[in-house]
């Protein structure tokens, strides 16, 4: 955990007092269920609500003498309880706790992720609106293609952060299980009903069947889930980065007035955000590989899985949670240049509506070869001339097009709202109506 | 794609004839469309699907010049068709060709993995349901723990790759898309109905955005399904290996009379099919970072994913299939031994009862801190007799367990039904009534 | 950086009053080397020396103005040193700082971890000269082999960890390395004397063409050498996980008298320390990856490695380092059983010397496949009997065998001491003389 | 392995073929030296290279019986040999041929990557040098910074792929090893000498201690060094991405006559090697992940290495061969525009000299703050007139500036040839004299 990429709310999730107090409610609503079944006395688990407390340094000073966490918060726990603390944690082996807890927290991670993800939503969804018929080149390459939008680049931004939403709400029902199912799962001393109770009160689903622990391919779903929108996260990040490099500068994140660019160049102004969530996206990427291999476990369990998970919980949430947010503040107040957009569209003399001329002349009865050697002889001057020449003016002048097409019907070929006529057909796609 | 761990039916789907027969798919139904819409003339249609034809070696042969595989493909089918074919593609662009190939071919190999799954999920519920009731100690840390069933381990293992089947779907799904939306995803040139003509033909959905090409998030989310299942794969494999261990062996992979297992130790029955599953695990796991990277493409496209998928496509789905189909006949044939299971359930003494001893000790009053020290010191000395020494004896000889209970009640909890009276419980969640 | 994977020494390198520490002490040798060349008063250079100080609490808040760390520094030191202050930085940019930085920290945490893995080696060593002739069986496949000796198996750690110690020579060579070359890596505005002279007294050599960053294969050699180093702890964690399995047993973490292993069982006694390990190197592994995509830094430098690198600087020299001394602890405390290792290597009945069985028989003239035929054919019935059978017997009363060998030759194939007689030759190889 | 990106040089160590060769030089040489210490006649040593031969099919046909492959390929060269083929690998085990064999391959395989650097680094110094001095933009953040010369950026491509040759001979030692050690390397059945003597032929040396394999943290370093060198691959290419930008244009991939570039736009020239490179980095850098899951076989060992090896060593070394000649032919031919570089220069109304008007008022006197705050103000007018502004006019007319440096004074600041003073001692520590 790097604290200047961290955000409160997601990082209390994971500090031990959270997690002292969910393994405090797992435990306590395990025992109102096993007084309910009439397993331990109604007033043991009355007592456990009343008195039970805890705190973090005792629970450090017991575990160093016990290496054993759990038995470190059940001894703290009983100190404060006193003697009906023995009912406490009846037939429930430490996984129960803990893989029930880390369930508690990945939910809870995620539902800010969710929250992260639509107001991520909403901001590409405002910048798209706004811009949903600004003209501007679309790049394939690298090099000039044809016009698009810039709204367009935006709603499919939009239409790919969707998807990585609908994969995290599917990645939180992956993870939003409890198991109380005692050492090797089979209920032996726990009835499957204290499971049942529990997971309600702790808003999750029972795990069908445990081994000890949660089956951890749900974790490596979970935390692919994450790596995936980290990657998307890279790619819109990337998207900015290339439209303020210098020759490009159709886009600039906002430079706040007391910012410094460079401690040598006062006039550079760096797209050090994107570049920064492109750092990040590639520490989200790799959490998922530990997970991965977290997954073989040894027979009913062994605990390699949890030194990762101590890494890769807190780190892989908190990380994608931040990034988010700093994308999110990105594109909210993304200075965004149309004016340059339609100075870099015409800068290529015209190339750019090369395909639709290739269209016409093969619609006006010559080949498909032919069409393209025709077109290409012409864009190759435009090309090598840096734009100084015209595409427009030269087709107008080549024999073999002029033979089949008038000046004016080539000139209609130039025309940028062509591309556009489907722009709202695509918004709908994306936002719906 | 190495040859020994691929099957037929899969490797097809990645032979260059059955990628061109997509690719002839794509440009003839795509051209149906348009002869509807009236753009090129219903002859030229009817024409390209008359006489539409290409040669894996002809379309080589032309790429080698034109270096470009789509112009390559066309300009071959061209010289079957005729004239007519200069109606083909209009309006599109390579990677409408490409892209929504490649989400057919994924489809398909998704189908056949899909049917790989339900036959490994066949073949894991019939062992399971086989020796539902076979006993077996269950392990934590690799040490013995306390009694489940073998039907119980393949139960755990059934949800499993249940659980990847469903991911399995849902990442058909992310990839059941297709693009014919020209250079730069804008329709400009091509009406989006013929999309919609060839997504319904293709049997895939339509892309609601796409750039060029259709967004390789979906690409990256297919890719991690299959690395999770790999993951499981391992899993149970590990499970296999750890129990054919010479100390263990409570099971083996089948050993055909022909095999031999060493060229030196002619006794030797080693678990090289899961071994060999670990190690394609680990292959189908790696490929899910390069798909990650193809995310973050340049603009509306660059072409870097291109040379990934060329491996991972064929790579991933291929030998993933293969291991499906070992890791099933595996499992259908695995020698499972239920005499030593119990020998080695018995092997300890019968230390794997404590717990059991342990919560009758705190209901009789004692508190849980005392209980735990009366057992593990009658546990200790029943460890290091390397289960020479009995626990029941000793126990039923301690003074502080006497004190609380009878030898008889004592006894009672060593009783092995006791651990196996929810397993029906468990399989009714994983296999349903 | 999880807290209780870590070590005050090694944690110290990376915190901020460290890193302060190192920029100050580069801008001030900087600032000597300038002052040598006459750049600068000798004044200043003595006063920054004199009067500069630094307070993390302030740089933090000047930083959270300037969003720029080294101008926030420079800001903060020259409120100490008053006006002379301008002359430090002289030419500078602010990676010529921090990355020359960085590489001082890395050396400073290699030499940490060179010192665990001279202390891990030296603990191995120790080991395996007791255990230098206890026999072992070996295994392959989790199969019984042939017998090898403990010491054996040490020795081969041994040569692993000392190769892992020559890469992380190598590697410390790879990152030790200096930049002031400004803001382009040209040297416009600093002379390369003040690298030379800053390099030196820093304990690097100079870059020999940086691009205002040091090129970051440098450190993606780095961190994979750490994964390497991981991957090792990991295959001795495993052997040790084997080991110590109820089956087998042959070796166990030492277990001390406060610890407990179970909150439900008392008896057991689990390798968590390795299993733990386990999950460690799964951490340092995975550090690697983003390592390597950080070497594609775009033109002459961008900042995405930046935020990987505060990461995965800490995190996987932090890791490391609690992961080799926790091996250590772990290989000098083992357990180890002699007589266990004895009767696990009894219990095949004499499975083990089917080899020598087999070469006795070739040479004895019967043809190879014959020889395996006839071995295999006895060593299936002792396999099938669990160990009950003796191998020596059955040869014994094998008239195939009995008609090319005596009853005493055939038992002289049965001597361990035999496998041992180059046991020394290996150790020579592995620790020298 | 995908044939169009393998050449034939290389593939060829990987055929079945080769293998098979090598075995047999492996067991012939093994037979010699066992001969030459009266182990086995000297006419069978004899007998095997006179008579001895295979036939893959034969081979396969073997294995498919035995699943054996060792077991296969001496059956067949037995059919050869006859009788005498029983003193054939005597003493040795499976893996003694098959880990030696990969060391053999991996050798060949790393000569022809060292040749394909040594042709790149030819390459890259050829360009180097032609444009020592070609002006161009050094970028940082992807925004202009200060200039450096277009041999600079070639400089630090030769000194990164110099590193990843040293790293490749690390490597090529790593695992030039030879195992001939018997069931558990313990040499039981078979002299170190024979090791040594089959070591020495086939060019490599001994493995100090092996546990019948290799250990493969060797492979996993070499795999390493192989995704280093992928990912500096991926550098330089994503370097001629960029300046091939439409809006960049100083360099481009060469174009040859019948290329297209788009099966729709024929003015696209597109920087589709490139591109390509950044695709195959990606999967090479992928390949060192199971590379380092192999580390920790089971024991003495297990298989799970062999699957990951049939896949990787042929594909990281077929695909960085293919990717090395293919980034030596694109820097061999690159189209390099100076005049664009000049141009792009230019365009920024000198802002790039922005850092030494920065310096000269320092040293004027002016404090830091001062000085950065007044050149910034000016800077800012020149960033948003998008180069029309001129920074020399308007720090000429900025009366605090003037205040301490006369117009020509400023104007000596704008001269390019001083950012260069330094490129010849830079190019000398770089290729030396």
């Amino acid at each position: 955990m790097v604290p200047r990429y961290s955000r409160p709310e997601m990082s209390a999730i994971w500090e031990p007092e959270s997690k002292f107090q969910i393994w405090f409610e797992i435990e306590a609503h395990a025992t109102d269920a096993l007084a309910d079944l009439g397993v331990v006395p109604k007033a043991a688990a009355k007592a456990i609500w009343e008195r039970g407390k805890f705190e973090v340094e005792r629970i450090d000073a017991i575990e160093a003498e016990v290496k054993h966490d759990v038995i470190a918060f059940l001894t703290n726990v009983a100190e404060h309880v006193g003697d009906e603390a023995r009912f406490m944690h009846q037939g429930m082996t430490s996984s129960d706790v803990l893989d029930t807890c880390l369930s508690v927290q990945l939910v809870r991670a995620t539902d800010i992720l969710l929250d992260d993800m639509d107001k991520l939503l909403a901001s590409i969804k405002k910048r798209a609106e706004e811009h949903k018929y600004t003209p501007t080149i679309g790049r394939s390459h690298g090099i000039h293609a044809e016009p698009v939008t810039f709204g367009l680049k935006l709603a499919q931004a939009y239409a790919e952060f969707a998807r990585g939403k609908e994969r995290l709400i599917a990645a939180r029902k992956e993870i939003a299980t409890c198991a109380i199912s005692g050492a090797v799962g089979t209920f032996a001393n726990i009835d499957p009903r204290v499971e049942a109770y529990v997971a309600e009160k702790m808003g999750l689903d029972i795990e069908p069947v445990s081994t000890q622990v949660i089956p951890r391919d749900r974790h490596a779903a979970y935390f692919a889930a994450l790596a995936i929108i980290a990657s998307s996260i890279e790619r819109l990040a990337t998207e900015v980065r290339h439209l303020q490099r210098t020759e490009v500068l159709e886009a600039e994140e906002y430079f706040s007035p007391g910012q410094k660019g460079s401690s040598a160049m006062p006039h550079k102004r760096n797209p050090i955000l994107t570049e920064n969530l492109t750092g990040l996206a590639r520490m989200v990427r790799s959490y998922c590989l530990p997970a991965m291999e977290n997954v073989a476990l040894w027979h009913e369990r062994d605990i390699s899985h949890s030194s990762v998970e101590r890494y890769i919980g807190p780190d892989a949430t908190i990380t994608l949670d931040f990034a988010l947010a700093r994308l999110t503040g990105v594109i909210e107040k993304l200075l965004i240049y149309p004016e340059r957009m339609q100075k870099n569209l015409d800068r290529m003399g015209g190339l750019v509506h090369s395909q639709r001329v290739l269209l016409a002349l093969t619609q006006a009865g010559i080949s498909r070869e032919d069409a393209y050697r025709i077109v290409q002889r012409n864009a190759m001057k435009v090309w090598e001339s840096d734009g100084q020449l015209s595409l427009l003016s030269l087709l107008q002048n080549d024999a073999d097009v002029s033979a089949k097409m008038s000046a004016e019907e080539i000139a209609e070929r130039f025309n940028l709202d062509y591309h556009f006529k489907h722009v709202d057909t695509i918004f709908a796609r994306v936002f719906g109506k």
